[in-house]
């Protein structure tokens, strides 16, 4: 019965149901589905949820699970499996596989070496149309999934592709090199991943070649897998700006979930403190005018949005690659620009609610002055801290929230308050 | 010797590097570069610019430019454009991809609709092959880009589909509906785009078949442009989370960028003043305890870092379909009680700084209840926030940050200081 309402579901979808009960039920359904285990739903599993999974499967229904799988997913699964998980999955693989996999697992973590599947149709360049279709056509084993036909040269580095489709349209007598896609580009094993999804995405590739340190061809990635890399990375940063490790899922518990956002608050509580340090320089100014409290929260509030506004259209740049050393005064100068108009739209708004609230202008005044020191302020950090985090090789989205609202905390309440005890007491 | 360096560049990189030099530059190299504007530089454009330059160029140029992009491309590149600018673009194009492209546009925008080409290769689903192979190599003119051969029935409703790869290594005499792959997914023309997105990622797929109300096959999304999709609608998220328009852009210029980001610095500047209310409610109090002024920013900056934190996960959980009805309960759990746990760290540490810094255990005591309070609120809104607004409709990456940061400003000012008047003074 269970069987029944599976089997039309996708493997994602099963994962992500799996995913989304608690854990005592998920223990009763797998419990209840004996046997229903496969790779591709293991493949979609939270790392936290795989775990567990693989702990309960036997070393017979695990290798039943994994040995459909192509190379890079069978890699996908096993490489954040602790050790001894890792081998269990190894041992159940056919010979072949496994040193493919494990040859790999040797690339570093977030590589094009670990994206790539190792299953490529090579052809040498100067073939032509037909004797590329007879080599397909008497091909035993081809990969589940390909579009281009690599062109090697006798030393197997990749000197272009051909679109399968291109195969079928071009008489037979066509040679491959003359029908080559202009899209190509070749990627090295070590690539960082996340540079490999850019330029899927920026060149609208489909699959590419990865070639080792002699530029020989060892593998190929398509573009499912580098989109998802494109959604990882998104999500990573997104994530970081919110000041949650990269790494939170939905399934996590309790104590993990603990465990990712407890660092942060604390250094967002250090940054606190330094900001109620600057307000307590100026306790004898509160103590002569309460209103000052009152107001100084709004001053610091604005300038920690405005910041947060410019930090994340810097940090997405950065990451998207548009914001660069050519142009990164021009958004410095912008950033300042519209700090300075959004400012002095904000003082007028609040010299008139000073005014009219507190019956005080020169309160107004303050708090306009102040209003349009820190939004300057706030452009101005908003992109130079993201953009010298990247110089330094720190990853702004990760750090940046936390130095620009320091800094538009402190010089809110500083410019508030220092203005507020020279004019008005 | 403009044409040398720009020759082998990519369009992307050639559209890049036109936004990032500023407008007179701009302005100057292309009226140095006559000619050199082709419709792939054109798509991959900002909008802002693409308009500008579709200006500047002469009829017959920009008739040379589009007329050799495909149809969803030609979409993509005019659905923005004002209606002169469109007209010039349509009129420029050969009658029958014209018909094309207006019928796209009469779908609604971001739909499935716009987002597909025509150019579709398509096979009665009894078809073998054989007559696969060979109806393809007959044929005249074949899309640029195609991974997959549609089957359709009698009415032309698509009933599954055939890799190319596997034309070519399965016999001729193979029915073509014994080769189908399991991916396959339809949708229909007015489906959101961001679904579509969502689907290829999830599902893995490389091309899908687009119907109509009467089911028939119209068109064809492949991944690259969904890719395309997923990056914007993470891009919109990113953004909207910073109270930023999701539509900014590098090249905007100061006065864009200004109007992007007032409205938002304008909403926060209310949810500021509501938060200043509730501080002034307590005024005597804090003329009695000037150390409640100095320690109070704390208290409602913890809270709202906790709460974008829960909030950036739940409209992340949202936006990935992770979040449903039947998990909401187990993440609003998960949350309170990350906040209380949170809380209850953070309520040591403060109380202790209330004693040390302050001399007051009292004080202390009342820093480390209200830190407790705030933070189970934040946790406590972050979720059910976004929640409720994706309920009504409101897309929560746009509104959750305000609502939250409202609700744990009031609720840690409300705390801190009205425990203090009650237990201090
Ligand atoms: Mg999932
Ligand atoms: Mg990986
Ligand atoms: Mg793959
Ligand atoms: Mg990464
Ligand atoms: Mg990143
Ligand atoms: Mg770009
Ligand atoms: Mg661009
Ligand atoms: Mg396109
Ligand atoms: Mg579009
Ligand atoms: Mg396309
Ligand atoms: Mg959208
Ligand atoms: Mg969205
Ligand atoms: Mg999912």
């Amino acid at each position: 019965r269970l069987d029944a309402i599976f089997e039309p579901l996708h493997a994602a979808d099963i994962a992500d149901l799996l995913e989304q009960i608690d854990a005592r039920d998920r223990r009763a359904l797998l419990a209840l589905w004996k046997g229903g285990m496969d790779g591709e739903i293991l493949s979609e599993l939270d790392d936290n949820l795989r775990e567990e999974i693989i702990q309960s499967l036997a070393p017979t229904e695990l290798a039943q699970a994994v040995r459909e799988l192509e190379s890079d997913d069978v890699v996908d699964l096993v490489e954040y499996l602790d050790e001894d998980q890792q081998a269990a999955v190894l041992d159940a693989l056919a010979a072949i596989d496994r040193i493919a996999v494990e040859k790999a697992l040797a690339y570093p973590e977030e590589s094009a070496g670990r994206l790539m599947q190792v299953e490529v149709v090579r052809a040498p360049e100067h073939w032509t149309v037909g004797e590329a279709i007879d080599f397909l056509r008497r091909s035993e084993t081809l990969p589940d999934q390909f579009y281009h036909v690599m062109l090697v040269d006798p030393r197997m580095k990749p000197v272009g592709y051909v679109q399968i489709g291109r195969l079928l349209s071009k008489s037979r007598a066509t040679p491959l090199r003359d029908i080559t896609e202009e899209s190509f580009r070749t990627f090295h094993v070590e690539d960082d991943e996340g540079a490999v999804a850019y330029a899927f995405n920026q060149y609208h590739l489909i699959s590419a070649p990865v070639v080792d340190d002699d530029d020989r061809l060892v593998g190929v990635i398509t573009i499912d897998d580098a989109m998802n890399v494109l959604d990882e990375e998104h999500e990573e940063d997104i994530l970081r700006l919110a000041g949650v490790g990269g790494e939170s899922e939905l399934s996590d518990s309790v104590r993990e979930t603990t465990r990712q956002r407890l660092p942060w608050l604390a250094v967002n509580l250090g940054t606190a403190i330094i900001a109620s340090l600057v307000i307590s320089i100026f306790e004898e100014t509160i103590a002569g005018l309460v209103a000052l409290a009152v107001l100084m929260p709004i001053v610091a509030s604005m300038g920690g949005n405005a910041g947060t506004q410019s930090l994340t259209v810097a940090v997405r740049a950065i990451a998207t690659r548009d914001l660069t050393t050519s142009n990164v005064w021009r958004v410095i100068r912008r950033e300042v620009a519209v700090g300075l108009i959004n400012g002095l739209a904000f003082a007028v708004v609040m010299g008139i609610v000073g005014v009219v609230w507190f019956g005080s202008p020169l309160l107004g005044g303050v708090i306009a002055v102040s209003m349009v020191i820190n939004l300057v302020v706030a452009g101005l950090s908003g992109v130079v801290v993201p953009v010298v985090l990247d110089r330094f090789g720190v990853d702004p989205a990760l750090a940046s929230g936390t130095f620009v609202t320091t800094v538009t905390d402190v010089v809110g309440f500083f410019a508030f308050l220092g203005l507020a005890s020279v004019i008005l007491l």
